[in-house]
């Protein structure tokens, strides 16, 4: 990317991630080309000045940055590879995909885009809605290095915590780190809250007991409160985090990594969406010892 | 507990834990008597003014209260029941269990004591050697609430996070649920760091993209980097946490609970015990993960 005014952006996946990204780079002074599959979402951002396009070649050919946040793997490979982004992006752009997406896939994009003159980076994001809101996502970054400095402006528009983790493919490596890191703690807290209960004791003070030591970690201080009291509003979706397990397994499996916590973590999720909590946040997963709860 | 002195204080189990805490009891003004299995470990003890006693009962008969911190359930069993304390102990006294020992055990011995008119505290601790030297253990308490009270200075001697927890067991219980949320998480922390080395990261930088968001805790920011590092010195020893862990798993088999996740954590470290790493560090979990590293 060379370029003498702030680049140009384009935004596909105006969702819930979307929404408060986007609304940062705009806040940033940014100029924002938008698309979504649903245009009334994007509509908040039209009304705060995003440009709206009808397609996402639209927005590539008008743009220096495209970036995707969009669901599914699937999605990110049509968009990239079908709908054209590749093929509409003008030579010297740059494109990020910011979707939780495979590894693999991120190395073909970056791979595709090279052959056209396009730069590619991965950059899966964690921190949810709220941090896409209040500009504090954690963004992990997959790429060449002079790349992702130029883009560096780009991504502490919308993050906090931003690091370079390695050519194509590193980012998605990271998140995906991320993702069996909280797989088997999540089964962790629920099986000690589980625990607490069936024994009798009272969890909110088993939880100024375990909290803050060395059994102490994010899910526990935050979720475990909410399963406490029934509260399994998302925010983070089952059927996301099972998307991501997937994508983590499959990707373990080809380089011949065993993961058997996250094997059993993935099995348990899947049992609790067939139940019919794929819209629930992950702490639902409570659910499914709660069962065991009034039964010996 | 009726007394108008400061209280007289026995502490049987002077291992590595058993030395912080009496030294902590000492420099807080108590008299504290002693004894150890093994009478050498106790010297240090015994030159900062600790008074040596040759036999368990002969420590419960003159004092006040009886700590104990021994190694398994069946070494609290044998002190308790076998080498005598409940029968030398004095009607009014108190005993206060806290090795990492059964809830029902405690609950058994809360029984005995009762029948004696001696009153039983469980109270185990978690914090390692360090909270224990520093006197900050995090101490769960069960017992009925007014001897919890009066010992409460006692406790404050030796810890920070004191909480009681509920009746006879409960001091167990809360341990347990404590170990349980470790098991699944040391899984997490293999699973994610061996991921991430596997993919060929850098796992110093997947930390720092990682370690404070949703998939942050105690463990990975504690454990993680020795494992990076082949550290694997015993802050806590393999051989004990799977003690913990089959309590843990047979009281909630006792329950009805299922838990999954305790039950493969504890089959991956009795898998890692057998390899002879039974006195490595629980972070030694690693070290099954690594032997896939150079396999495809």
């Amino acid at each position: 990317m060379t370029v003498d005014h702030q680049p140009i952006i384009g935004f596909i996946g105006t969702g819930v991630m979307g929404q408060g990204m986007v609304s940062n780079l705009l806040q940033n002074g940014y100029q924002v080309n938008v698309y979504n599959r649903t245009r009334s979402k994007a509509e908040p951002l039209i009304e705060k000045g995003a440009i709206w396009r009808d397609t996402p070649q639209e927005v590539a050919e008008n743009v220096d940055v495209t970036i995707t946040i969009v669901g599914y793997p699937d999605d990110v490979e049509a968009v990239y590879l079908e709908d054209g982004i590749l093929d509409a992006a003008a030579e010297g752009s740059i494109v990020i995909d910011m979707t939780t997406s495979s590894p693999q896939l991120a190395e073909s994009i970056a791979e595709a885009a090279r052959k056209k003159g396009i730069a590619a980076l991965d950059a899966p994001v964690s921190g949810g809605d709220v941090g896409a809101r209040n500009g504090k996502l954690s963004i992990m970054v997959g790429g060449d290095a002079e790349v992702y400095e130029a883009c560096l402006p780009i991504f502490q528009a919308m993050g906090e915590n931003i690091v370079h983790q390695g050519p194509a493919g590193a980012g998605q490596h990271t998140k995906m780190a991320n993702q069996i890191k909280i797989a088997s703690n999540m089964i962790g807290v629920c099986e000690a809250m589980a625990y607490a209960e069936k024994a009798g004791l009272d969890p909110d003070t088993v939880l100024q007991s375990i909290s803050s030591g060395a059994a102490g970690s994010w899910s526990l201080s935050n979720l475990a409160p909410k399963m406490i009291n029934n509260d399994y509003a998302p925010g983070f979706y089952v059927k996301h985090f099972i998307k991501d397990m997937t994508i983590a397994l499959n990707s373990a499996e080809k380089m011949g990594l065993l993961t058997p916590g996250l094997s059993l973590a993935k099995r348990l999720y899947e049992e609790l969406a067939e139940s019919g909590e794929g819209d629930s946040g992950t702490q639902a997963l409570y659910k499914k010892y709660k069962e065991q709860m009034h039964t010996v």
